[in-house]
């Protein structure tokens, strides 16, 4: 599964399209680049709807939030509703900020196809209890099942909530992702990452279930292999950049690897 | 002194809350990642007041400024000083530059815990002549004494003046910091994640002066430990990354090198 | 040549003042750092306008475009013309991309003193078919020919096409510069960065087209050195900015190196 649709990532180089925050923008664009898509960055409201309406797929970013790029953001995902391109909203640190919770409210009634998140902001975007202090999660991915399930099952749309293991539904079905590494969690911007090769994945399959399985389990596989080599944070970033392009694709070991992350007995 | 609060913040995991310039953003989360801290960029003026009336210190970087991230920086600083918060003011660029100067001048009113930067900005924000050209000093540290003092007396705040050999003063004693390696100077920001790991560390510790110290340590023994292990300024990054989250805690032969490097006979 | 160019950059370190993306701020000033410069990276209208005036060179980039920002770049542009201040127009995305393409082309109006682009924008900026899709060419250089030699002629500027091979041209004549690596096509902002290496040599060179093939030339040189040891595009990024910074100046092998990749016979 997770390597044929890399396979095709890496064949049609899909062009992803982010509206993310300050922190994670270049490394979001270096990783799309390693996984084989091409990124672009781009948020002026009108120069964003003309790329959503053309991309392959959509990334909407909630983090260092500003009035200017929540109307790009806006304007992103409305094209990319009309145009039928697929897209990913990742509410960073919603919950205990306002602006930005009152953004993604919005931006979830323009029916994204994947949420992704870790288990503070899901719980903060359906209405639960459970909120973060900042961007970190205080709560665990368990506690945030009925709440992802919720959203899932109301919006339409598949709820994958980061953790050490991966919960990701589609309101119907409920599978797991492991893999990773602790260095993951003391790195910037990994999440929206994440959020981002996920986007890689959807602007190629069809299923969206399917394809953010297999993006969670080539990172989660990726960050394994980075984390045996990387010495601290600071040697992960290139180590699973690295470990991203070069990553077998189909009949691989390392796509087997991955497949094995993706609900393992 | 600086292993245990270094212990301190591991431990408790501060968030810290930075509204900072565009080039800082990643390398100061990084930084703050790597030395146990929890960072959080927020910049907009109603969540920036939001999040530092919460967060455990608060960061103000005036590069790369721009009048939205001004409303943001007041709107933090007023809200971190009404909530007790420590909050560090970074200076970058002070001097030769309108609005930032403007900018800092306003923010110096409002009280600051630390104050650090260059031996330019410190002169600039003190009203003296010397200012630098950009963002890089022109001046000396010790050239920067009497201003620095000046400032810590008139604001009550401490004052650290970065340069060979860091200069840090409550306005009553001045203690100076070794440590280092040239490299730093060829490393983008490295200023400004300087002031946010200084921000992890007034976050847990209540005396100010050593906090900022214990910082300074533990910034110049890991630069001093990065630069002996990279090639030149691309390899240092992820080096000194490494090296901040490997550095050894209380009772360890890091912590004893640090401290060491603190008003050295 | 080169070698002689690199050798002053170092020994001035001119401050070069980038308008760019978010997605190149850091490894654009990091690059800077490495070769020798001096970077400040100031988008405000007012302090961009103070800045440009004094600094050595200018680097106007339309990545990530915003309305603001481009106030800025028309700012800077403005007064690095009425000051002589050397400038480089960067024309990231520009074509597919409405607001950038209109800021680019007032911007082109104002003689930046070099344009470097790839072949997509490059021919978008002359006002001819063939644009890219984002920010990825999807022309060759070759294919960009006419319209890079149109705008040498009609702006008098030096025009440098990036590509396998690049081609640099002040609307006379001609030439090429080899040397790079593939990793530099998996590396978000390296087109970029080259723009900013490039201003750092026109800071110091009365020879715009000189000065203009010396930094392709050791961006080309040192993009190879680093893709012969790095392991992937991870791993490509310190090691770049690594032997940018260990590259030999006058009289030394990696000059000539560098030398012998323009017109190489």
């Amino acid at each position: 599964m997770s390597e044929s649709l890399l396979d095709t990532v890496r064949e049609r180089t899909p062009l992803v399209h982010c509206v993310t925050n300050l922190v994670a923008t270049t490394f979001s664009a270096n990783a799309l680049l390693a996984v084989g898509a091409s990124p672009a960055m781009v948020e002026d409201a009108e120069e964003a709807a003309e790329l959503a309406a053309v991309a392959g797929a959509l990334v909407v970013n909630t983090g260092t939030m500003s009035r200017p790029r929540a109307e790009g953001m806006h304007a992103a995902a409305g094209a990319a509703r009309d145009a039928g391109t697929p897209w990913l909203l990742d509410p960073v640190g919603v919950g205990p900020l306002s602006l930005r919770t009152r953004v993604a409210s919005e931006l979830l009634g323009l029916g994204p196809t994947v949420v992704r998140g870790n288990a503070s902001e899901i719980l903060a975007l359906a209405g639960h209890e459970g909120g973060g202090r900042g961007v970190d999660a205080t709560a665990s991915v368990e506690a945030a099942a009925d709440a992802a399930d919720e959203l899932a099952r109301t919006h339409g749309t598949v709820v994958a909530v980061s953790g050490v293991v991966d919960r990701v539904t589609d309101g119907a079905t409920v599978h797991r992702v492991g893999g990773g590494h602790p260095l993951m969690g003391r790195v910037t911007a990994m999440g929206c990452a994440l959020g981002a090769v996920t986007a890689a994945f959807l602007a190629v399959g069809d299923d969206v279930l399917a394809a953010t399985l297999a993006a969670h389990a080539v990172v989660g596989a990726t960050g394994a292999a980075a984390g045996a080599v990387a010495r601290g944070p600071g040697s992960f970033v290139p180590a699973w950049l690295d470990e991203l392009a070069l990553f077998d694709g189909a009949g691989g070991a390392d796509g087997a690897a991955a497949q094995a992350l993706v609900d393992p007995a």
